[in-house]
């Protein structure tokens, strides 16, 4: 699709190497990163010769020669090339054709597209030689450079090149080994190609290395930060070239768990992965063609379309898939904070998960189990007894390469009441909906099994932060982990107003935690434990009587049902999704005992629309009144639940949040970071460069298409 | 020894490991430093609570918290702690003892010292199991810090940390292997200590983790950059702790060839190191002490002290041991630039290593011989022809963990008559003065057969650099590689002008072709060969000659000898050195045949300081008259030249110099890049962060002290 302004960062990621290929964005904003929470920051050099002796033409990532970092700086003269000038293409004369697995941009005589994968990814602990693994975790991308001179009667210069960050030195690679050729940065970063007639140089700036590839055929040195490939594109004729982006991080990687990449299993070296890339370039490319493919039939408007494939190519950026003693572990990192496997963007990943990688779900839900959970004990606010808690999961299991100490987290903290307070609740509740909703799905009654006790123990501890006898429950979590110590658990949404960052009386989180009881009595049916699937739907039937009862005049339920000022928040409706994705779809029947809760749902939402209460002066969704701090994450995913579940008709508020929403991801202050969750008053704040847009493949699978939107949609 | 000001930075440095701990200059400008061309700019916190409340005093080696780098900018209320504060302790508080192996900052009751290694390191190819290789090679320094908490009657809380670099989390060492306790930063860099009641901390500033310490005890979460150990010192007495610093690189860290560190032979990972650091800790800084004061009791000026001392540190720095299939590799990296093994550098730390590592000398040369050399043609200037060349060495074998491609170099560049171009004379020459001193100096007759033709190779080499035919040769370079193509040779004296920087007609190298063939005369007396030995000595007769004849009417021979302007060069004498290092004295007799030679560059070097032509306006010196560029490790070595083989007097010229030179190097502008060779005016304008400056260990062998210098000196 043909995206305006086209100059958007986007992630051009492998499956689960934790790196992307991120271009688009003006100026060094992009280039090969590598386990980074941001684009690299490199000069990207895709361009041809000009008609113009010593001009160039490329392609606008890169930016001015001005600052060369000189070996010596007392002759600046050894950087700079008066004799030679790149100049960006003019903007108008760029045109992009963005796509889920293909990206591609023209510019004059110059074509440029690069490929990234979307795939399953067959259970690397099932069968870790299984045929596919190698091409879908290779960790590279694939590009392809067309060079149209058949209308110039001589033959034209073409380059594909990068300037390094810090670390070791640039290098040509090739020669000895085989058809490859190359240039990279030490033993991580490789540009390689196949095509025989290629030269290559390495220099103080890619003038540098042009001026030099001119005057003297081969380019000698290696000094420098600018490495080219260097093409001539013969008169009369299109070349087309082909290019891998590879990426390697050979031996441990980790601390906490000794952990390396899941594909060193099938490349020793980064020169071992380009070959790798190079022989299979037409099976890849046509994988790539294969996926992008399939979403282009669906009908989604532009604007949510461009959402989906932004967010599904920032997702694979932060994937990781590594080995270790204890099996394979899969990782998503958490976008610029890279923290590892939050399990609250697991519960939001799920979605996506169960259509791509169902084995992914369960693989962070077993490391949760055995790594990161702890049993604690519970207070009430005021009161310095402990009483009952049970199991407890962290909020992550570490981050950036740490994995944490077991039964610890990176964020959680003791002694706070907001920010980087514990999430106990919140995270009990996430791993029994993801839990439930795999094995749900999945029937997979083999690994339920497995986990039958541990559900036992989440149902114990989940009432007890409620209140251990049944008499006393209200429905509500209201008791605090004494992880707190003296402070208050949050909630996933910590960086909004009190009404939804607060864990206790949250009626968001008392939904979810309806879900969970809802789903744990489809579980413990389908275990043919028959008691206690009773005792928990009496819970979810509890909580249903509870929400509905704090339904206020205006026709809402407040955010925190024990307090006031009463905000009005779109994730009331967000433990709708579970039993929806699990499968549980008559809950929502005119006939279910909770018909009248899924009634009081569509009218807090309605309510909180049509009022305005949680939308912005420019049409775009508030995920609370509270707040002007919004996720597009959590909008996309209540979207969904909006149109589908609650069968609200997607008037204008919808279309018109889908296009401010686009907007904002577009917008110049926000575009650098590719896709990006947190916003306010339409300008990122926080979560940037993030995965958790994933919520939106959602989207695929929504049946109640209507016409107005598709009209609008063009 | 006291230095003022005190405010720079030292590398604090492991040997062989490419690694440093620099620390002194104020501000976020040093820290642990990994495989860089300059500090690490990290914060470090070494400090001490102080007597009112939340507020500590530090070593003032950290930038203000104002800037944090924050989780959650939404949220700056998460970094900020205005309970905390860390304050620099005054300037005028602070002093600084400053040795060889040690360093030690005393600040009101706090006292820490870092003890680092300057140790000769046992062969490694001869005997990789030798016992003091882990001890010598561990990838680590050692520090203590001293509490003085006699006078108080309160706990005081002390502090050692560091905020990371962009790369891999922070993380938080010990409580599973044995008695470690540390902090690190992915598994690259940590400090650890034995200290059993050590608490640790990371987050957001060293304020936070200070301030959540102190309500919380225990420090959870593991966000942000900046990590601190965390000690309490009781009321009533002195405590002492101990730390390691270290550093670790696993697998392959190099491309071109593959090779990992060789202390990867003794330590599997960096818990593994600081555990045998701890372990030997006394054994470790006995041997720090023992090698200080040896160098304590050299009779040199406080000046040329302070230079020294200074410029070991820097070269330790840039060291690097690696093992590969073809055996150890000893590396020199060269400073902020990072080439490997530069061998004009190798030839200035021929003194160095002869003193402490032989091997080195022998080691990098059988690389040089082995990968680094080629066979070339010559060319005349103005003539397209190519006459018969020789064998050559590259200027280098590649940069930053890049090791350049057989017989290329990082460094050279085709088509070019200053900077990058070839040294093909110079490195020739280079290798043979190396080579020959080795030879002569351990006597090493099985390696000096097994270069016997590499050697005569060498010979014709260099006479076919003047002419082929004896009749036609003048006694100095004057024909370029043809690798040049088309440009012209250069020296090492690459920034200076032309008059040292261009390779033909120089009359330094010259006297640096003099010296080669003088040695190789000695080299073939030793291996019996007498024909040869006299064809090689009537070329060093050959050169004296051309000379003496140069001599002109001031009394100086210009640096250049077929052109004008004639300009003044000290390292005319440079090539005096190589028979002086060889154990060839006599050369410089009275009686010798070469003494009108040594006469004429003794007057030369006379008339260069006196007339100030290589005089700057402060009293330092400068390499040529035509250039206000200047390099400290070459005037270093003239010195040594001038008073132990000239026998010029050390009048006020001289430790007016040193003085000089020494204010350049703690000058504000300067002192942050260590030690560094090149200034300008007294600003560093190169050649930062340096090795080269190990020249200065020449000095410890001076035998004629005079008393005017010593009085001096105080």
């Amino acid at each position: 699709m043909k995206i305006q302004p086209c100059f958007f960062n986007a992630h051009h990621a492998p499956i689960g190497a934790f790196a992307s290929f991120t271009l688009g964005f003006k100026g060094a904003s992009g280039g090969l990163g590598f386990e980074m929470g941001h684009p690299a920051n490199q000069n990207v050099y895709i361009g041809l010769e000009s008609g113009q002796k010593g001009v160039y033409n490329a392609l606008p990532f890169y930016d001015s020669p001005e600052k060369h970092e000189g070996l010596i700086t007392s002759d600046p003269a050894a950087a700079s090339v008066p004799e030679v000038r790149i100049e960006p293409f003019p903007d108008d004369a760029v045109s992009r054709e963005y796509g889920l697995c293909s990206d591609t941009w023209q510019a004059g005589e110059l074509r440029f597209t690069v490929y990234s994968p979307v795939e399953p990814v067959p259970d690397p602990g099932k069968n870790p030689d299984h045929g596919d693994l190698p091409r879908i975790l290779l960790p590279a991308v694939i590009a392809e450079m067309e060079i149209d001179n058949r209308h110039s009667e001589r033959c034209r210069k073409a380059f594909f090149g990068f300037t390094g960050n810090e670390g070791p030195g640039m290098r040509r690679i090739g020669g000895t080994t085989g058809d490859l050729r190359g240039i990279g940065q030490g033993r991580n970063l490789a540009i390689c190609t196949d095509e025989k007639k290629t030269g290559s140089g390495i220099g103080y700036s890619a003038e540098e290395v042009l001026y030099r590839s001119s005057s003297a055929g081969t380019v000698h040195g290696g000094l420098g930060t600018a490495a080219l490939l260097l093409f001539d594109a013969p008169a009369g004729e299109i070349t087309t070239l082909r290019f891998v982006i590879c990426f390697f991080h050979e031996g441990s990687v980790t601390t906490g768990v000794e952990a390396s990449y899941f594909y060193r299993r099938f490349f020793e070296s980064i020169e071992d992965a380009a070959q790798y890339a190079l022989h299979h370039f037409p099976a890849i490319r046509q994988a790539a063609v294969a996926a992008e493919s399939r979403i282009e039939t669906a009908p989604l408007s532009a604007q949510r379309r461009f959402m989906l494939i932004h967010a599904v190519r920032s997702y694979y950026g932060s994937t990781q898939l590594l080995d270790t003693s204890e099996g394979p572990l899969w990782i998503v990192n958490e976008g610029e904070y890279r923290m590892i496997n939050t399990l609250d963007l697991t519960v939001d990943h799920l979605f996506f998960e169960l259509a791509m990688n169902p084995w992914v779900v369960r693989n962070v839900l077993d490391w949760y189990a055995r790594r990161c959970s702890y049993c604690d004990t519970v207070r009430l606010p005021g009161d310095g007894r402990e009483y009952p808690g049970g199991v407890g999961f962290t909020h992550d299991m570490g981050v950036a390469n740490v994995i944490a100490p077991a039964g610890a987290s990176a964020y959680e903290q003791p002694g706070r009441n907001g920010l980087l307070s514990y999430m106990t609740h919140e995270q009990l509740v996430n791993w029994v909906l993801a839990a439930a909703v795999y094995a749900l799905n999945t029937r997979d009654g083999e690994w339920l099994q497995s986990k039958e006790d541990l559900l036992c123990d989440c149902f114990a501890s989940l009432i007890n932060r409620d209140h251990p006898e049944s008499g006393q429950r209200t429905g509500v979590m209201r008791r605090d982990s004494s992880r707190c110590a003296g402070g208050s658990e949050i909630t996933t949404y910590d960086s909004l107003d009190p009404s939804l960052g607060r864990g206790r009386g949250n009626s968001c989180g008392a939904m979810k935690r309806w879900a969970a009881f809802l789903l744990l009595h489809r579980l413990f049916e389908m275990l043919g434990r028959a008691e206690a699937a009773t005792e928990y739907i009496q819970e979810a039937r509890r909580i249903a009587g509870m929400i509905l009862s704090h339904v206020n005049g205006s026709g809402f339920v407040p955010a925190l049902v024990d307090t006031v000022p009463a905000t009005t928040a779109l994730p009331l409706v967000e433990g709708l999704i579970f039993p929806w994705q699990a499968g549980c779809g008559e809950v929502f029947d005119a006939k279910s005992e909770f018909a009248p809760l899924i009634d009081a749902a569509r009218r807090h939402f309605t309510y909180a629309l049509s009022s305005g209460a949680c939308r912005c002066a420019d049409g775009g969704w508030k995920l609370s009144s509270g707040s002007d701090i919004t996720w597009l994450s959590k909008l996309y995913l209540c979207r969904f639940i909006a149109t589908e579940i609650l069968g609200i008709d997607e008037d204008g508020m919808f279309t018109e949040a889908d296009d401010a929403h686009c907007r904002w991801l577009l917008d110049e202050r926000n575009s650098y970071f590719a896709w990006s969750d947190q916003f306010r008053s339409g300008a990122v704040v926080g979560s940037r460069y993030y995965p958790r847009g994933v919520t939106s493949i959602l989207w695929l699978r929504e049946k109640r298409r209507d016409d107005v939107r598709e009209a609008l949609s063009n």
